[in-house]
């Protein structure tokens, strides 16, 4: 192995994100290599990630530790993120589970390519705060966030206006009443992106795009006041940035996040990948753009009051959503129910300004019961 | 004068970069103050500009001098470029009469805000080895490579593609046959963008759009293979660039030349200047895009051509457009005439394999001859 190989951790290999982060780091042996692996209870997909890329050090949700030919060490999460042989920590687990890695590898001052929402949103401010006290560079694999760090490279930071693009979801256009008619298989559908169940919803819901304003106001220290989001159906554009002089920056591709993902591993870096699609301007005809439409999609704007709001808001915020989506997904409330029920629990919260990490779980906690509380009555 | 403030010679004061550039100097008196003024024939104009902005060093084309109270010194352009006390040369002069103050620039070591395409088109050789020499910066006024250098910055110019947007002109999607008819009001009704006559007639028939290819291939060292055209209507999207892994960043803005002039002036640094427009996503709705029609619109060709073969064909090609460019605005040929006869010249022509500025400047007259002499073969 070279000393110019980097050695790369992935958190949440066996999800849509960590496999993708896969693949790229097969395409550039010359590059990465994967000294760490961890997933869920996909075991057997697991298991052959580590026959393919033999990783030093694995973690495993599941009981059963998964057999392999291979030698490795089985640590905790926090363990990978934190190791002293790991250069880089992909955080691609999913929810809260990426909080805790996120903070042991911002405090062992690795690069953390940034994948999971969750840690900036409901953590922001801890997370931030350590990585800066112990240089950890937290780079985003999010489309969208990419977009934006890309356009803001090189320049003095004086902007004006971070752009958020959002596809819009599959209900674009859409009003309140027809979106209380959508089934789970409809929301499931995303024009323009692969992606996990519960991301998918939030994309549906425009959700997505309010923990993004979130996450963005973290991630480049803008005020929310300064981050807008419009709707871009083609996702081509994925995020742009207006500075103080006017002239904005745009960054595009197809929708495809092994391109983020490959630029938070490479940066400054940007390396040759054959797998990686090129724009094709015979084909591309136009880019349509829009205002969100914050009365049928209300969870944009309760995401943004909660990121306003600050304190333990948003992670009641996550924790609501993430139970609703999943009782959308199992047919027990309709679509605009997830909105409903997620603001319904942002009124009922009496927030903690600056909340350690023990006061966000409990709040997510918290926001929890409160969601299986309120659908019992929403069902009576 | 504070030790910030950037002393700038504006050659071509009178000229719509010049006025435009003034406008931007005029709003913005702690970052740049008017060192040379420098104009052909609108002596008038001149003299308004010398009592607005009290320059140290005039030049004027015409023989009696600008009529003023305020005391300055008389130079010629090449004086003014290469003086000691002037920081920023801005190069709005028009044709072939750019590239020797452009020259005398670069081998003083200035800042150059070059807007006149000749010089890099004719000369792009001998001027970026000096300015390499001599550590002259040239950084573009023109939209488009404006917006390609903003999308460079912070990069390490991994660069598989420059993508040169064009608006296409007042007759995008017309047949040859319907060009043959236009007129010069016609082509003088440019969409998008407020410039000189010439500048609108090239515009109009794409040959602009051809030499701004060539001034990218210099200015950025890019092979014209990795250059490529498309037309974009609105001219919200000056131009873009694609990185080796596929990611591609644009620059946009509304049409207006004083934020690129202004970007010129104050780079690496962008400033607040409430001239400058921002774009409204909330009246953006679409941007288009098509490929351009090379058989419509043969200038594009016949100067990509003549770029690529290089020598003393550029300074052919200038020359021809110029006096063909002329013949048509005077009524004495068809708007299809100019790249007819700009091709003769070109056929014709028996170039000089890296060329001193002389023989660019006699190629240029051999050039204006040839047109002439077929022009009146073209009228019998």
């Amino acid at each position: 192995m070279g000393s110019s190989v980097k050695r790369v951790a992935v958190l949440g290999s066996t999800g849509s994100i960590g496999r993708q982060t896969l693949e790229v780091i097969g395409a550039l042996p010359q590059n990465f290599a994967v000294i760490g692996l961890a997933a869920g209870k996909n075991t057997a997909l697991l298991a052959k990630q580590i026959e393919q890329f033999r990783p030093r050090f694995v973690h495993s949700q599941s009981k059963e530790a998964p057999s392999s030919e291979a030698e490795y060490e089985l640590l905790s999460l926090e363990e990978i993120a934190g190791h002293p042989d790991v250069d880089t920590v992909v955080i691609a687990t999913s929810g809260k589970w990426g909080l805790k890695p996120t903070l042991a590898a911002a405090k062992a001052g690795k690069r953390i390519a940034l994948a999971n929402k969750e840690s900036l949103v409901m953590a922001g401010e801890i997370i931030t705060s350590q990585a800066k006290r112990n240089r950890a560079q937290i780079i985003p694999v999010d489309s969208e966030h990419s977009a934006l760090w890309q356009c803001l490279e090189g320049e003095s930071r004086r902007v004006s206006r971070l752009i958020i693009t959002a596809s819009g979801g599959p209900f674009l256009g859409y009003s309140p009443a027809q979106l209380a008619e959508v089934t789970p298989e409809q929301a499931l559908k995303h024009p323009s992106w692969r992606m996990g169940s519960k991301v998918t919803i939030d994309s549906a819901t425009l959700m997505n795009k309010g923990l993004e304003v979130i996450e963005a106001r973290w991630l480049f220290d803008t005020p929310f006041e300064d981050i807008q989001v419009i709707v871009h159906p083609q996702s081509i554009v994925h995020s742009m940035v207006e500075f103080i002089d006017g002239s904005v920056k745009a960054q595009l591709g197809y929708p495809d996040m092994r391109l983020p993902i490959q630029y938070a591993l490479s940066y400054p870096e940007r390396l040759d990948n054959p797998q990686l699609p090129r724009l094709d301007w015979e084909s591309i005809r136009k880019l349509d753009f829009a205002p969100p439409d914050f009365d049928s999609f209300p969870c944009l704007k309760l995401a943004i009051e909660a990121g306003k709001k600050g304190g333990t808001y948003p992670a009641v915020l996550c924790a609501a959503d993430e139970v609703a989506v999943q009782l959308f997904l199992s047919r027990r409330i309709k679509f605009t129910d997830i909105a409903h029920l997620v603001g319904k629990a942002l009124e009922k919260h009496k927030s903690t300004a600056h909340p350690t990490l023990e006061e966000i779980m409990a709040a997510d906690e918290w926001g929890r019961e409160m969601v299986s509380g309120l659908v019992k009555e929403l069902n009576k």
